[in-house]
């Protein structure tokens, strides 16, 4: 199936996340957006993704299903990396972690609008790979 | 935007599940399945469903924001409930909760084959809603 335009910004999107390019996130997010419907700014949002960052060196967001319909975009990450500084509230323990986010962006004349995320918090500070990296998020 | 048959279908199942109609899930589930990638069987599944919803008699699934392409489909689920039982290993507080479930299916055939689901269970065991009910599900 061929890509959408959406889906090519949003690959754009990821590469400079995974390329450090924080300056370059005007071209994809608005000045103001809303993340899990909070009101943020694009500094704001970019400071937190930087933070990540400097927590977790070899963080990459890797797009394992991506969906595109109009101007919303769902996508499945998975990141697969080794924190070396606080994340997500946990102590690096020196070893890796791998997990997913699942989250859907609405755009809105071709940058994101609003964010809607949700993290797997339990894998992301668990204390390395499990044998099978799947996790079930139920009790 | 006109509805996509995968779309159709995926909103009967939701109707199924609304309804507790679960032996209905025969027409939407394969006979095995993956729950974020460890193999289950249908009845697993329906049992998992079914304990939910005994935990938690008004479990509604509500599609927030619903994407379809070729056999995959990306929702992003709302809950508003007030759980009675243990709930996701919390005691009931007898107060409401809200919570977004974000979830990816891939159907095979008609019939879903694959699921990865990621859901709030922060919020979800949360003592009662919030003035904002969205929530981070970052620190």
């Amino acid at each position: 199936m061929p890509r959408t335009e959406l889906e090519t910004v949003y690959l754009a999107y990821l590469d400079a996340l995974n390329d450090r390019r924080f300056a370059d996130l005007d071209r994809f997010v608005h000045d103001e957006l809303t993340y899990n419907d909070e009101a943020l700014t694009r500094r704001s949002y970019a400071d937190m993704i930087a933070a990540d960052v400097r927590a977790v060196p070899d963080l990459r967001f890797e797009p394992r299903l991506l969906l595109t319909d109009g101007d919303t975009v769902a996508c499945r990450l998975w990141f697969d990396c080794t924190p070396t500084g606080r994340f997500f509230g946990a102590e690096p323990t020196g070893r890796r972690v791998a997990f997913a986010e699942h989250v859907f962006y609405r755009f809105r004349a071709g940058r994101i609008a609003q964010v809607w995320s949700l993290i797997d918090r339990e894998a992301a500070t668990a204390a390395g790979p499990r044998p099978n990296s799947a996790r079930h998020t139920r009790s």
